[in-house]
């Protein structure tokens, strides 16, 4: 098996992806391609005791920023002669050198070089983003986050395939539940999007447990959640702002006097623990579904741990097969949808 | 001045409703409607010692429950004889009587009736329902967060316009700003409703800041921020679920340890302080906008202290004339439109 993984992704790059590297390659054993510009990397990675070790530096002299956006950045990710880290990364996937690429670089970017250089997969409409909300007890996969501002009815029940097929073979859940983000858990609520989609997804063979609000997702009570990219983000934003908003007061309050600051101090293992849960980081990466080679994107501010954790999940999709699952899982519910089809027609004459 | 309290609302009502009139009119020493079955809420306000205050009970034998739905909903909202205490005390609004109808009841109930008995502002298209969320340093008007899952871009442009007024005769907050929630702040993100809403805002003469994302929303950099009710109330249902996730998850991680338990106790006024500014109820009700009268819903859960507040907020409505300056902005909105058509006509004779 082999892992590529963007040098030039996060923030602070490439300081957390070579050291992310090392720890990889050390932990698993395993080749690992790092894809940048090789003067840069190779000084750091022989640094840091990594000289010995199976990584593979792969050129690529240009890099994808956050401030790339519209047609520079579609030129940059669909170019064939691209030599960002994202385009020479994928190229690897896509000619099967590697097994799947991991980036925390510009979300569009990645999904844009990943959409152009590996297709998407058969019978799939659009790609989706997926993040992993921490929620009560554990995870919920949560899609579209963004690629999608708006979508056909069709697309959120082709998400809750592919998000329940993650939840399956790379969490381990049997049966994921599966919810439809809506404004009120009662069947009938909902935007026009979601009233086409509720009886798709019932239809759909999944264990689709209805409409649910933010106290169910947070709740631990569905294992997949769907939604449109623009409702996607807007969720993941706020709930992201509300974590920050909370936090920074919390600090302020208790800094504001001495007993307050001293319960802190006592209090602190509870807080990290509070803090490791909601930090993206220890999710490593999430997966971008629908395109035609396993793709994981992690936060722009993953640190060398989260990068770990990236590569770390990546590696347990390529062993649970994720690609070869989910493409199966589509063909399944695209013939069933015709079989459907088929009988409605047969009905009708 | 005269506000109407229905005594029939909070999800432990009356109790916290009958203690609140009489601290209200203790307070402010102006008579006071509390509707309600008198049979039931005269012996509670004798034995609190209310007897003698100007809180004048006003029989209302029915009641709309939080199961109320659908056309047993509208029918207790709209006929001429209900006898819900909503539509008694919207009624008392109605007919001039009082100015202002407070409830913590169902949300969608409140809206019905409202809209049913008190009709539509001149010129509104639709109705918006408020929250006022904490944020960064303050609050901000948050609508729609549920009257209407889907809006034309005219709407949002209306919701702006009256969130504005509120912010600004209410909340005493000049020139306000007005954002506009998006998948992205760069102009140009959105689905086709806030593209398309995103020149009208601009040509409005609000001050505009653009799109906003959760960041600048909980950050304290908007004053009013706008959107369909649909995305406003998966917002608001999520954010909660996120605040209790987090309140909750530190509960546990503090009492895992006697130290942290200690630092816990010790650090308790900072954690009051953070409940305090996350609670509802010290906003006390936010207001249903752009019926034709002025109607404050409060949360369900709303204690006597809240409903106290609820209270004070809608007298502050009633001082700083808020239906009178919605009403003219909105006319102000509606031909600053009118002659920009015409000039357009003109332009293209």
């Amino acid at each position: 098996m082999r892992i590529v993984l963007d040098a030039m992704g996060s923030d602070t790059c490439p300081g957390p992806e070579v050291e992310a590297a090392i720890q990889a390659a050390r932990a698993f054993g395993e080749e690992l391609f790092l894809v940048g510009p090789e003067k840069r990397l190779r000084p750091m990675l022989e640094a840091q005791g990594g000289a010995g070790l199976p990584i593979r530096l792969v050129e690529a002299s240009d890099v994808i920023t956050m401030e790339d956006k519209g047609l520079k950045l579609a030129l940059k990710a669909k170019r064939e002669k691209s030599q960002t880290s994202m385009a020479v990364g994928i190229d690897l996937v896509k000619s099967g050198q590697a097994q799947a690429f991991v980036t925390a670089g510009n979300t569009g970017g990645a999904l844009a070089t990943a959409f152009f250089r590996l297709g998407m997969m058969q019978g799939v409409e659009r790609p989706a983003l997926t993040a992993l909300f921490p929620v009560k007890g554990g995870s919920c996969v949560v899609l579209d986050i963004g690629a999608n501002p708006m979508v056909q009815p069709e697309d959120l029940v082709q998400f809750a395939v592919m998000g329940a097929v993650y939840a399956a073979k790379v969490q381990g859940k049997s049966n994921p539940r599966v919810g439809l983000l809506s404004n009120g858990e009662e069947a009938g609520k909902g935007n026009d999007l979601v009233k086409a989609a509720f009886p798709l997804l019932q239809a759909s063979g999944l264990n689709f447990i209805g409409n649910v609000e933010g106290k169910e997702l947070f709740g631990g009570e569905v294992d997949v959640a769907v939604m449109d990219g623009f409702t996607g983000n807007v969720l993941l934003k706020s709930s992201e702002a509300v974590a920050r908003l909370i936090t920074d007061m919390l600090k302020q309050e208790l800094k504001s006097s001495p007993i307050t600051m001293l319960g802190a101090a006592l209090a602190s293992p509870a807080f990290k623990r509070i803090k490791q849960m909601m930090d993206p980081g220890e999710y490593g990466a999430a997966p971008l579904l629908g395109v035609d080679g396993l793709v994981f994107i992690g936060h722009g501010r993953s640190d060398a741990h989260a990068m770990f954790n990236a590569v770390r999940v990546a590696r347990q999709a390529v062993q649970a097969d994720l690609l070869a699952s989910v493409k199966s899982a589509i063909q399944e519910q695209v013939a069933a949808l015709e079989r459907r089809q088929q009988n409605i027609e047969k009905e009708s004459v």
